[in-house]
């Protein structure tokens, strides 16, 4: 084992002090896996003061970026100061100067993707981006590598921790969503301003990474539907818990239906005995259906330091492994000929109105649906208040998605309709 | 695409059919992640005759095993004859003329790992066997690669499907063992002679191989402890189920205790909110837990034609990718410093005893267990049935298993114990 590999760190926060603990920890085994000596060799950050709770020499600390870049000595870049810039200057700089790079930066490769792998074929050298979505879980690479014998059908994912986190307690501990928001912001699972986990965009980045692998195609955010789960309430988990036997998750979805691709992002009502149920907490579970091998669920912890770090590790050693490997990200032909709109989806619908309670009110409400073609599965009143506002839960059959959207809207004009209605769509595994 | 790679299959049976099928249906998507045009130049057989269902130019069909061993062009042997020899012979063979292997043969693997993987190092061929562990679930890949920063914590796997199903049926459809064994083998998951899934044989032999890639070393089938699920009754699943809320689950389990590695199979009380406890039917989930990530889990189907020739195909796939990469199969070095006896680990125990329904028995009971420092948990007697048999269900508290084992055997000589007893081991990750 004469050969060193010199790896540049670009962002010493709480990935990046993983990263550095993990070669504290366990540099035998990872040079072991290696085949080479591994010695990271600069750390680059704005702050290199603040102690960060790892051992390091302070030596190879520096605020000079160019020190990684340009350093013709390193031979791997780790980038994880998120965001897109620098974050993608940095990047694109590593790669024209011949440098593979690890990152585990969704937003960037979400947003940026189509320039970052063109910058990586043009210049050859491979970019790793394992820990960008689902943390420390083997996804990326089973997807990519395990699983190519198979078209893949459809992925579900669980990946925004914070979100299945609130979920979960609002599920089990019949907590209300606003102080299960406030619980998770207290232990640091949710950002000050949630909206990002809230409301379904850190999932549809990642979605997006998982698209472009599974799928063969890359689709912007605002070409599909992100819808996150500040609506939810207390009754909805309860009715479709207890009356139905479903759990509300908020989903990645992609899904080939004759040659049609639906890609988009919402809570999801999931049969309690699905696998997918079983993912509780701030875990992560990717439920992954392919042509030959049917169905397979990674499961495991989608964000935090260790975890995190631990992919970031894999990949530099993919990296070392694989330097001359050509680069090839998810299928070379795609089997996708259109991006289906939601609208034209087909599901079955949970939907939630609030009621003045008397006679005739659910006359009116299914004659909408009926009109649109929409079939009612079951439907329940189950509080009493004469003249009062209820809620009614329903369950639809099969019904096309503009058909409810299109009753919805006529349903919340009726003058006995007090608030906004809500719909969950239901999994059509 | 200029360069071809031709493979030659040895066995078209199950999984050869599904492989010829896989190749048939899908050459388009591997050949694109190959890079290289992919030939099935031989198949060969003892029975070339009986339609398998699939379509094969007859050409390549032979019954001489020479036409691909000794051919310089073919490039990948796959093995899926199954069985000690001739398959051990034809691997050696194809590893000493240059050719790499994928096989799926766990038996072959788990007692002849030595003599194999010694002609793999000399020749410097890779032999990929994704397949012998969790059938089309990415396993041996991730724990080799995604995860080589993690010092591998333990390992705990429901790898037999046939096991699986027959729990799984005597859990949810309260059938007996019996019953659900003839109807495992009616619907052609269990072998006529099914001893080798039911007493946890085929489990055994695939936590060899998992131990190998997870904790870098190998052990012998006959020096760890195995143990099946024929004694498990209808009583035991009831009461662990109703009254202490687990699911009982065949584990292979490998787990590292300061330095000591466990190595064992047997039935397992799990907690119902595990996730292991919903890996249900023939299905196979994988628990694998990493110092740096925590928890993962892999899941999906263990066993049938498509998937366990999706996981060989993929095998080809990185065979190709990696043809001159180093071999290399688990950590370089091993942090076990001995193999635990079972007698020797700790564990909670389930306990079900048959007594005499009179005054004193648990008195006598508890005396033997008290003197070998065993504490009861809970204890529970619910039926009744004067001077006549009763079980008795018992909880312990943590317990050296040697101490166990020598109080069943002292309670099991009592005049009013009328059966054997049985004890399962509580999941205690």
């Amino acid at each position: 084992m004469d050969k060193t590999i010199n790896v540049g760190l670009i962002g010493f926060g709480t990935i990046g002090s993983g990263v550095v603990e993990i070669l504290n920890q366990n540099l035998d085994l990872v040079e072991g896996k290696a085949g080479v000596k591994i010695r990271l060799k600069k750390v680059v950050d704005l702050d290199i003061t603040t102690p960060r709770g790892v051992e390091i020499d302070p030596k190879i600390l520096s605020t000079d970026v160019s020190e990684i870049l340009e350093d013709p000595e390193i031979n791997i870049v780790i980038e994880l100061i998120g965001g897109y810039e620098p974050a993608l200057s940095f990047i694109l700089k590593a790669m024209e100067n011949g440098k593979p790079v690890v990152t585990a930066n969704k937003a960037l490769l979400a947003k940026h993707w189509e320039e970052i792998i063109k910058s990586s074929k043009m210049n050859n050298v491979r970019i790793c981006f394992e820990a960008s979505v689902g943390g420390g879980i083997p996804l990326l690479g089973p997807l990519n590598e395990s699983l190519a014998a198979n078209h893949i059908q459809s992925i579900y994912g669980i990946i925004n921790g914070t979100a299945n986190y609130i979920l979960t307690k609002m599920t089990e501990e019949n907590r209300n969503f606003e102080d299960m928001l406030g619980e998770a912001q207290d232990k640091g699972y949710a950002e000050q301003d949630p909206t990002f986990d809230i409301e379904g965009f850190d999932t549809a980045q990642k979605l997006i990474i998982l698209t472009i692998l599974g799928f063969g195609v890359y689709i912007k955010q605002e070409d599909f539907h992100v819808e996150g789960i500040s609506k939810i309430t207390q009754e909805d988990i309860k009715f479709t818990q207890d009356d139905l036997g479903y759990t509300i998750k908020l989903l990645a979805i992609g899904k080939m239906v004759n040659g049609e691709l639906e890609v988009r992002v919402h809570p999801t009502l999931i049969p309690q005995n699905h696998l997918l149920a079983s993912v509780r907490d701030v875990f992560n579970g990717i439920y992954i259906v392919g042509d030959a091998m049917g169905p397979v669920m990674m499961y495991g912890q989608g964000a935090g330091m260790m975890p995190t770090a631990s992919a970031v590790i894999g990949d530099c050693l993919d990296i070392i492994k694989n330097m001359d490997k050509e680069v090839l990200y998810g299928p070379k032909y795609t089997q996708v000929k259109k991006i289906k709109d939601i609208k034209d989806i087909t599901s079955r619908y949970y939907i939630r109105m609030t009621v003045i309670d008397k006679p005739g009110v659910l006359h009116e409400i299914s004659g909408i649906l009926s009109d649109l073609n929409i079939s009612i599965e079951s439907v329940s009143q189950k509080k009493r208040s004469e003249g009062g506002e209820v809620p009614i839960f329903m369950i639809t059959h099969e019904a096309l998605e503009k058909n409810v959207q299109m009753a919805i809207k006529k349903i919340d004009k009726l003058d006995v309709v007090k608030k906004e209605s809500l719909f969950i769509r239901v999994l059509d595994e």
